[in-house]
């Protein structure tokens, strides 16, 4: 059984494989062309309550059936553990930022579709991220749904608290959400004919962007 | 040329998924199924000069030709993105690993293969980063190459600026490695019979560790 190249079909390929000394990183476009897609970062920003996280997740759930590669960064995976030494003043909250920012790029470059799942406020710590992009790195997705409708939904509770005063600066009470001014795609709670759009729809709509821009393809 | 679905195949796939809603992320196991392996970090620690940058490229391509779904950290896309608020003193230095470990974990746990190549010298913040991952998650491959040999080689010339005192604190002269204790892997200068190991050798060694460990199919 210790007869390697006879007991296992992997170390035949990787002997196969002829292994050859190299001095640099494989390049982003083989890894890329292996995965049949385009690294990119999808950065949903919205209110509390907006829908980012259930579309990123109903969005990576489609990209995963049609075979794609993805990552989704939402406060779950980073703030406990990445982001865990940094609290929530103006500058530990522009850190945040940076530190997703710089994360979803390195996963982009390694040619995985980047989804990002957080209020990011500020226009200038959003263009901060955009800026150390490439350009067709980095796609916008504004959840542009009323703080009314927010609110109401209130899934986690936080607008009660906030309005109680026990939460302060809170993004769309006492502290300011800065709307996109250019996003890739911006997502309304409502469609043409008044309907309520889902998280299937917005998703799909999504796809259809990422379909079109040849993301979902090897360069 | 508007109407999707005619013209993008893609489209066509993305209406055949049947977009569903999701409240939770794509599980690992998924993500792993799809790229037929199972995500885990290959922590390379030794001197500068032993090697750790070359074997881990040497690796990083021979996974690629087996089909595999790689990341390589090193200082370049690290220091100069995440940890370019990072400095050298011994809190930064533990905060630089510290972060490393944790941008690894999340690539990991995307099922991706995940490489490292930094000195990290230190055994407790080497310790700290295993200690924040799934057992299987992590393997130590200690480079033991006598600092001799890498003082020798010295390929940016730094031992030599460390001897002439221009870099204080430089691991091995003024500053400590400490040797892990029991690294997954240990890669030697020369094989047995006294051969100076080639980083082909070296990757070639990995390689056969991952494959009879289980990394280089799906769960």
């Amino acid at each position: 059984m210790q007869q390697r190249g006879v007991t296992s079909d992997v170390y035949d390929v990787g002997s196969a494989t002829n292994i050859k000394f190299h001095d640099g990183m494989v390049p982003r476009e083989a890894k890329e062309k292996l995965m049949n897609q385009r690294g990119v970062v999808i950065w949903f920003t919205g209110l509390s309550g907006s829908g980012k996280s259930t579309v990123a997740c109903t969005l990576e759930h489609a990209l995963a059936a049609l075979g794609k590669v993805t990552v989704l960064l939402d406060g779950d995976n980073v703030r406990h553990g990445l982001n865990s030494n940094l609290g929530f003043t103006a500058e530990d909250r522009e850190e945040n930022i940076r530190r997703i920012g710089e994360v979803s790029k390195l996963f982009a470059e390694s040619g995985v579709i980047t989804l990002t799942s957080f209020i990011s406020p500020y226009k200038t710590d959003r263009a901060k991220v955009r800026a150390r992009m490439e350009k067709d790195d980095f796609m916008e997705v504004f959840m542009r749904i009323p703080i009314e409708i927010c609110e109401e939904r209130d899934p986690k509770g936080l607008y009660k608290a906030a309005r109680a005063g026990k939460i302060k600066n809170f993004t769309g009470i006492d502290d300011p959400y800065e709307e996109p001014e250019n996003p890739e795609i911006t997502l309304d709670a409502k469609d043409k004919d008044g309907k309520m759009a889902s998280a299937e729809d917005m998703a799909a709509e999504i796809i259809a962007y990422l379909d079109k821009h040849g993301y979902l393809k090897a360069p």
